[in-house]
Formats: C-alpha cells, structure tokens, sequence
C-alpha cells in the first residue's frame, strides 16, 4: 500500500495539506509504553518550520491529538492514532497554481496517477508537511527504542558544497548523536552551520533554493538484527528513507566512494575489544547481509534543493496542455534539507523498531 | 519476510550456495505469457561467471528447471517455480574459512542472526550465488514487461574511477538500453571497458579487488505509474537492489550531484513535444512523487569491491572469540560489478512489473 | 497486523470505545468515486443501536467525520481518514466491571495479550463499536463496487431457532438483497421477524441474550474473480469475518449441511443459459476454487449471544486472581446479531473491492 | 499473494498436479529446530491415499526432497524449500475430460481467471495434491511447536451423519489428540470409524462420493497469544484452512450452536484452578476477541464430498459453450475428509507457528 508501511510494526499516514487533518496510525506497538508527550512535541518542532528566514513563514502548529492507543500516558498496544489540524492555509496562494505543472513537484505526475481526482492544494498527500504525522510516529519509536539502549540522531552533511564535521564510524557516542538535536541548525560544528546559513541565506535572497545530505547514525543495535535479502536493516530504511518528499539518494557507510577503493582499502578488520567483536574501521557502515554487526549504523541521504522557487519556470498546463511560465508565490523554504533532518531520524526509529 | 519480496507479483528466492539447489517462486504473474527459454539463459549467461580472468573460475552452469507455472510454453498465472542444481562445489575451499569471519561478509552477523544454524559453506544463503534465481526472476519478467513496450537496461558506469558513459537521460533509446547486453564487459564505450579490465586485472594480479557504479534506464513506462510515500517506484526497486549483495548506495536522476545544485539549475522544466508532456532535462530519474513522469527512468547503485580477497587479513574467531590472521583460499571475482549489471537490471524489470 | 487488512485496497481501524474517536483509515481507493455521505450515515444507522427495546439504549451519534482522501465530494485516491468522536460514555457503568473478567469477553485474553496496558473501558479495542469504522469503510467500498455493477446484502436468517426465508440461491435479484435493507429488522419474511422480535424481547426481559445468523449475498460479480489456495473469495471473507466480535462460525453455500449429501447430490451440475453458463442449483455458492463461478455469492456467519448480560455470572478477578460473582450494569443489546447484518454486508463489500 | 500466507513464518506452495514437482518455501523458520524426517514422512502418510478401496487407487510417494534450509538436520533459519516430485501421473485419464466442466471442480473458474493458459490436467495448481506440501510445511512446524509445548491433533468427526466423539472441549489431553493419528482411520471411536468406513465403501461402490466434518484441537498454548480484529487465531486458521480444496464451513468452539444458546448458556464462567485461570465449559473453543484463553482450542471444518464421481453428470464445455455430459474416469477417493484431516491438522501448526 502506498502510505502504509508494514514490519514488525506498521506505520500507515494520511492526509493532504489543506484537508482537515493529517495524521499516522501506528499498529502492533508493544503495550505498556510510557510517552513523554512533551519530548514528542520537542522532536516534532525540530521538523517545524523555524521563526525566521531559513524556512518557510507558515505558521505550522503541529500539535498532535491522540485518537486511540494510549492510555493513562502509556501504549496499550491497539492501533495509536493521532491526528494534526490544518489551520493555516491560504488557499489562495496555492489555487494559483492551478494546472500548471511546479517543475520538481508531483503535481503532473499525481494528476496523471489519480486522474485529475487528487486534491492538488499545497501538494495535497504529497505535500512536504505529511512528514509531520511520519516524525511524531518516528517520535513515538525513539521513546520505545531507548528505552532498549538504542539511539539514533541525524545532522545536515552538507548544503550546497558546506560541509559539517562527520560522525564518528567507530567511536560515535550518544553525546555526538544528540548533540545536533538542540541547536538552531543541526549540525555537529556550529562554524560550519553558520557557513550554511549564509548559502540558504543567499538562496533566500536570490528566490532560489538549495538541497543537502542529511548523515543518520544509530547507536545500540546489537549484532545479529536484520535479515538477507529483501528485509535487512536497509531494506526497511530504503523503503521508509524514500517516502520523505526530495530523497534522491541513499547511501550506507562509504556507500558511492567504496567503489573507489580496493577490497584490501574497503574491508573492515574484525578484531576483539575485550570480549565484544568489533571491527577496526567502518566503511560497511554497521550492516553486513542486512544485518547489523554491533558497530555504528551509518547512512547518508540526499535532498534535493526545494523545487519550489519564485523564479520564473517554463513548465506546461497539463490540462490544457499548453507550455506556459509558471511564477510560485507563497512562502517556500529555500532549504528542505534543515527540516528533513528530523525526518530521516524519524525513518532510522521506525525502521529500526520495525525490526525487533 | 526476508527473501520474499511482495508487490502485484511476489519473488520468493531460496537456497544455499553448497545446498541441493538454489531457486525462486514468482506468484500472481500474468496468465499466457510466452516465455523463450532462450532469451532467459542468455540473460541469466550475463550474470555467469565469465571465461577469463575478470571474474571467477568456478564453473557455474546456472540452468534454471521449471517445476511449476508454466505449461506449453506460457505462464500459467499460478506460482512458477525454477531451481537451479548446485553442481561445481569444492567444499574444501570454503571449509578452511571455518569460524574466522571474512571481513566485508556476513558470516559473523548471520552467525549471530541464526544462532550459529545457518550454512555457512560458500556463504549460504548469503552468497552471490543467490542473484542467479534473482536474475532468472527478472528474466521473466523482461519478457512480460517487452510486451507491454517496456525495456530496461544497465553498464558498469565505473570502475576505481575508470568511467564509461553515461544514458542518454532525454533521448535514451532502446538501441542504447541494449548495446551493453551483448558486450564482454556490459559497457556503452568499448574503450572504457577495456581501461576497466586492466583495473580488474591488475586488482586479479594484486590479489584484491575491486567496485564499481552500475547505471540502469528503464524505457516505456507511461507517466503515473507509481504511488507516494512508501510503495513509489523508488521504494520497489530500493527494496529490491539492497537485496543484492555488495550494494553499499542507490540514487536516482542527478542524486547525490543534485544537492550541490540551485533549485533553479536542478528543476526541469516540462514542455510539449507535440501533445506530449516531457522535461527539457531530466536530472529527476523519470520519478516525481514516487511516480513515473514518462521521461527515462535512471538510477545508478554503488557495488563495494569483492570482499572476498586472497591477501593476508585480520580477523576474529567468532565462535572461540581470538583475533586471527585469515587468507582466504579459493576462485573469486576480482570484480562482482561486472556480474551484478545483470542483476541490477533484473531488479528493475521485476520492481516494474510488481507496479503494474 | 492486528487491526489492518491488506488487499488491493487496505483498511485500518483504530480506537478504543471510550477514547476521543475511533476511526479508519482506507488506502488504495479508485480516485474520484463519488461518494453520497447520505447513503454512507443510512448504511451506518443499520448498524447503529435503535431507539428501543431490541437494542442497548446508548445514544450513539456515529457521525463519520472525514479528514482526508475526498475532495470536492470524490475519493482522491490517497488515505481516506474518517474518524467518528465518542460522546456518549458513561465511563461509571464500565468502571465498575474492574479487573473480573466478563465471561464469554475478551478482557483476560486482551489483559494478558498486552500486559495489563490495554484500555479496559467499554471493552477498549475489543469494543462492537469498533464495528463503526468497519461499516463506514464497507459504506464506502458499496457504492465504489455498485459502479461496477456489484451489490451485496444481508439478513438475519435466524435468532435462537426462528428462522427468516433464505435468499433464493439461484435466482436471487438485486430487490431481494435489498429489502432487509430498510426494514426495522433486517429480515426478508417480516413474520419471522415479528417472532425474532418476541425471542428478542424475551431474552432482554430475563435480563440474558440470544445469538443468530446472517446471511449474506453479493450479486453480479463476473466468473473468475478471486485466486486458488490462501487469497481466493473465501480467505478474503473469512479473515474479515473473524475481525467482527462474537463471530463463531462461517459456511459458504450449502456449508456443513453438504457433509451429508452425496456427491452427487451436492454437485452444481454446469448447463447453458443462452451464451451464459449456469448452474442449475448453487450449493457451491457462487465460489469454485477461490474463485468467482458468475452465481450469486452466499454465505451464513453464526453470531453467539451477547456475552454481556444482567444475569448473575461466575468469574475470577484476573489480577487478585481469586473467584468472584460478577453483576454487570449497563446498557446492553440483547441480541448483537441484529446490528451485526450491517457489519457482515460491510465486510461483504469490503472483501470484494479488495479482489478487484 | 494467492499461494503465498504470511505471518510470522510465510509459506510459498507452488506446483502443478502433473508438472514436474510440487513443493512449497517456508520462511522466517527459527534457526537450529532439528527436524526429524522420519516423523516429517509419517505425518505425509496419513494425508497420502491408502491402499484400499476408501481412497484413490493412485500411487503418489510424496518423498519431499529438501532443496534448502536445512543444515547437518536442524533449520538454518534460512528459507526451506522442498519438493516432491510427480510420477505417478496417467494424463490419459484427465485428458478425456478435456474443456467439460467437472462439476464441483475449478475447472471453468480456473479457466476464465487465467484466460485458459492454467494446466487443467489433474486439476493443475488446484489439485488436492497441492495439499502434499501444506502438510509438509504443517509437519515442519509440529516439530518446532512441540518443543514449545504445543500439540495439535485431528480427527473425522462425522461422515455422512455417522458421527465420531468429539474432544473433550475442557478436559482435552495429548494423548486423545495423539489417538486418531496412528488409525487407519483418524477417528477416536473405532466403531464409528468402521460404520463411516461401510459408509464410504457404499458410496465408492455406487460411484458416488461423500462429505465429512473434521474436527481439530490444540494443547498447550498459552493464554494471551493472538490479536484482536483482523489477525486474531481465527483469522490465520481460517485464511489457512480455505486453502484446502473442498472446504465449505469452519467453526470454533459452539460455533453455529452457539447461535441457538442464551447468553447464560453459551458463556463459559471462568474459575481458579489453583493459580491457573480456566473456564469450566469451554464454548468458546479457546479463543476470545482473537485471542488465547488458555483453554484447548477448538474448531471444526466441513469438507463436501468429493466432486469427481463417476456416475454422468450434466455440465457445459467452456470453450465450445455447448450442453454436454460428462463421465468421469479415473481413481478418485470416494472421501476426500479422510485425509484431510492431515491437512487440517497442518494447518493448526502452521497458522499457530506464525503467530508466536
């Protein structure tokens, strides 16, 4: 099913942008799950819009109402719905899209997919906002797996060429993971977000965007999780990493660059640390035949630069199917990557606790 | 469920490298295809081990028995089943490995995963091998998928840095898709394929190994094929590629390249070709949304060098816990990338027709 | 997963019956079906409690609120979310039942299912107000398949030994499967359901409870729908069935009575009805092999009687773990079955569009 | 997936009636289970036709060979494949019955779901043969129940109104479940074992055929195991169980009696027995809201009477659509029920096995 995304538990997301509400229902979570509401809402805002030019202006609350499967502030293991009102949405910046086709976006595609029924305001189900229901369940995860002595965190690699600092493949700490999680942008050098900041800046400025990697870490797995084949640790990742609106790419441990090195360069030697098997480097970034190996899980994620932009665009009509120049209005976030960061942690938990 | 993959059709992929047989299931596949038994062994030879020194000595015959599903000569549409004998194994190669994990292979993590029960000769139901029943899988469906207009196909983009060209990603043809199929090295430029195969040489004669970057296009798919969020043509054929063993990356369109760029330069812009609604570029991948755009679909997977290598290397004992000194013994591919073209294309062609 | 069902359209339902809301979620719709949300709350009052005796006295409003998947009166193709709140709990009646288990209910079972985490209040997840969501979902499905040609209905054969007219097997019409449809009971013979109504009444006045059978038809379903083995007509049914409460038993066609004829009695002999081929009699009920024979679809479904009742009964507090007398208080509906025929037409439908 | 049932274990049936094997792929085992062929060999007897007049003639050995999954005799946890090749196949028989519909068969359904291009012979991928790797799978899984503590058992209720005794619903042992497995008719009472036994012998002698009723239990599962909705113990066993060819009804518990009880007659009242929560009748057939309670699990299923007779019957060819009469030859058991109960029994283990 296209929204619905089933393992050990299932993740199954609704909504469009200008509907009456988004939201995700979470089945087969195991029962008795304390949740911290207030560090569910903290996770949800690192993926909220930011009060100033980075991001979009919208005035996104995100506040989400559980329906069902919580009670007296625990799991009860039914189905845990939750639901997030749309209330600030200016239609009338989006219905001037009408049918021409934002280049990047799925307006074209959607509309061909669902013959022309798909609601297209703000993107409908596909708007970048339906990540907010995917982070309050990968929110929902994160409690659960900590619990179990496993943490994951993501910062942004990258934007336009600026790099951050890199995890630390063998000696990642939860300090380094969570290090990200409080700052303004989440990255692991701050001398390095602010170069960022001056790239989205001028992006912002230009009315043009720029994209960005996302690095993802999670600590705590033990050895032997995961399955060969179609469902190991990255198949589920895969499978979840692109359901998050401009992932173009996926990579795990040295990923594209270990085809530049020799088997001899690329291996990683196993040796004892005490008693625990660990190995000396970690270019196979914790999985070895989908399953993990006790070290750091590593991946990086490619965001493409936000395809809405107020430049003018040549695009087409597709109803009318004529070529047309299309100018978006509206607020737009010159930089998706920032926000998708929460995101990809959000996936790491879910796939993760899909798995156990 | 681990090597059971489930779309609108399912692959079902069984075996051990030193078993009886190796194999697949494929149900719910369209009743009163023909299929040319011919067309599928040629495809399956692309995969085989070649006779020369780029891949592997082992004498591989890889011919697949029909047990089930097809009857004079067409599917039946109820469950095709193929086994393929395991014939040409020298268990005293592999035996000499015993419990010292090769590094770069999943003998420790599936030690761990099946509590030490699992075949461990030849890698088991992690070996390379297992792409044989894969590639047959997408043999067949090749043949289904042709007959509804639609082609895929793929070339080693690189070697160590060696490169080939790159698909046309606006005016891919079918005669581009397929010049690699009937070459040596499934590359589009023979002068790259023959840099290539000095790299691999000189890795064969180093006793190491190296990686490589497939590229595959896909032909034919009208736009609005496909489903948002975590069933999308992305999702399928992610799903499917980190089944085969090796691949460290996967990326589609400009991937990776796309996140240096502005939104302007990596937006396509649509136009009319006639009544056709096409992109001028197609830094997309033919996807936007998880959904087909009608333009070329593209995607390249990064496969890590062999890891399988005949140099000194250190290691561990997982079972007596000693670090130890491993030289693996035996025939293997200085290059799996070669080989593994076969099986990212067979991998397009089944993540197709399960979207169909 | 528990509370999903998967097909080609997938239905998950979610709440617990004295939380905000219940609710469903339903993925995979055509797009732009319309839908009549008038016909949608006729069908759901079927399975709403009725102003008298027959039924409990709770005042449910069941007003499905729709939060996405349809735009401007269509489905979109993506999630429909509908939601229904619960208003009127009297959470004092429920409280009382505490931690003694209520024969014949799912409270030990759920309790040990989920480690005392479950929300007990009104039977929680288990409650037969969760068939709410279940009858908008097949509301919804109905008027998707009637598009097609397809019609589904139900009535109530039996109640403790009074039985209502069967549908006529081989020449049942559109008229039949509907007239339950408005009547104050759902019967097709209105004397039966005259002295079900006195069987009815006696049960509630003993303050006990009877049970009954549905029968269900689905007409207009050409031959060859459905597949052989584990996901033909019957398994589709059957696993939905099973999800409505006090379900006991299922037959198709002729059922356990055909254990006792001969072959030769019980085979539907095959003839031509102009270009049409029938058969004569349809003690298969309409399904050969999984699959679609053309002839009208029948099945019974056996409900028990309401576990909850006046009565004084004999139990155990599961957690002090000591025998106990239990009263239950409360509202309740001295024959389920009655409202049930709307959830067996709902799973009817549900099930059908789900092969389609 | 038509073939293919997924739980926590999956199974993959494949094969044709008389193509070259049948068999079937079993997924997500548990590593390390030893499996004892020998036992595996005698639970396939009891399905397998016996040498006497109550079924067909036919010599099927049904050797599965194990091609996969099985190392030094324990599971690897890795998919297990066996197959059991066809011999015994005399497609004279079967292709005199050319496109004449056999009444009560999946000949023309089959036919039309697959536009023709199915294998008729012997009834193809429909043959009750196929139950031949089912109950292998179920053999498998016994071996791994059992060391869990859990025993399923079967037997011939009644055929053709000569009724066996039933399990004792409360007081239930191993040993009654153990008792119908080693009689050449699986039957508890051999009285009424030998007056079905005159019953069946009757109908073969007037070339005709009947019904039964099996009836299942299983000892020794938990209280708690299992879900409520749509993936409760019913579901799994009932999505199961109408994989058998002939099956028309399944029951649990009362099942439809129940539906002629009160609510005070029908409930079970729970009491402590020492620390162990039972109930003192067992009318639920142990499962309440999906769940386990505890008590031996109960169910019973109808199985028509063998289609294939020999007396003419009146039928259609399908592809000429003309009237015709049919006569068919060949060895067919004259009561199928007999040695379904293997079948039945198979599918307790296997739908128990994939949801622990």
């Amino acid at each position: 099913m296209a929204s619905n995304f089933n393992g050990n538990i299932s993740i199954s997301v609704f909504g469009e942008s200008h509907g009456p509400s988004i939201g995700v229902v979470m089945d087969n979570l195991p029962a008795g799950e304390p949740l911290d509401m207030d560090r569910i809402l903290a996770f949800m805002a690192r993926r909220a819009p930011k009060k100033d030019s980075t991001t979009t202006q919208r005035n996104e609350p995100d506040t989400p109402i559980i329906q069902s499967g919580v009670y007296q502030g625990k799991t009860t293991g039914t189905p845990l719905c939750a639901i997030i009102q749309n209330k600030d949405t200016i239609s009338a910046d989006y219905n001037s899209v009408s049918y021409k086709a934002r280049p990047g976006h799925a307006d074209y595609t959607g509309y061909v997919r669902y013959n022309g029924a798909n609601d297209l305001n703000g993107g409908g189900h596909f708007s970048g906002r339906l990540t907010a229901p995917l982070v309050f369940a990968g929110a929902v995860c994160e409690q659960i797996l900590e619990r179990r002595g496993i943490v994951a965190g993501a910062h942004l690699l990258s934007v336009r060429g600026v790099k951050d600092d890199v995890f630390d493949p063998v000696n990642l700490t939860v300090e380094q993971l969570n290090l990200p999680k409080n700052r303004w942008l989440p990255v692991l050098n701050e001398k390095a977000g602010e170069k960022m900041k001056i790239e989205i800046e001028k992006a912002r400025l230009a009315t043009d965007s720029v994209g960005g990697v996302v690095e993802c870490g999670i600590l705590g797995l033990p050895a032997g999780i995961g399955s060969p084949m179609f469902d190991g640790i990255e198949n589920r990742i895969a499978q979840l990493i692109f359901g998050i609106p401009g992932v173009k790419g996926l990579q795990f441990g040295e990923g594209f660059r270990s085809t530049e090195l020799m088997g001899s360069e690329n291996n990683d030697p196993f040796y004892m640390d005490g008693d625990v098997i660990k190995t000396k480097t970690n270019r196979h970034g914790g999985i070895l035949g989908g399953i993990s190996s006790g070290m750091p899980i590593l991946f990086t994620v490619a965001f493409k630069p936000t395809p809405s932009i107020s430049k003018e665009q040549q695009t087409v009509d597709y109803v009318s199917k004529t070529d047309e120049i299309l100018k978006i209005k509206g607020r737009h976030d010159p930089c998706i990557a920032t926000r998708a960061v929460a995101a990809v942690e959000a996936v790491a938990n879910i796939a993760i606790l899909s798995l156990l």
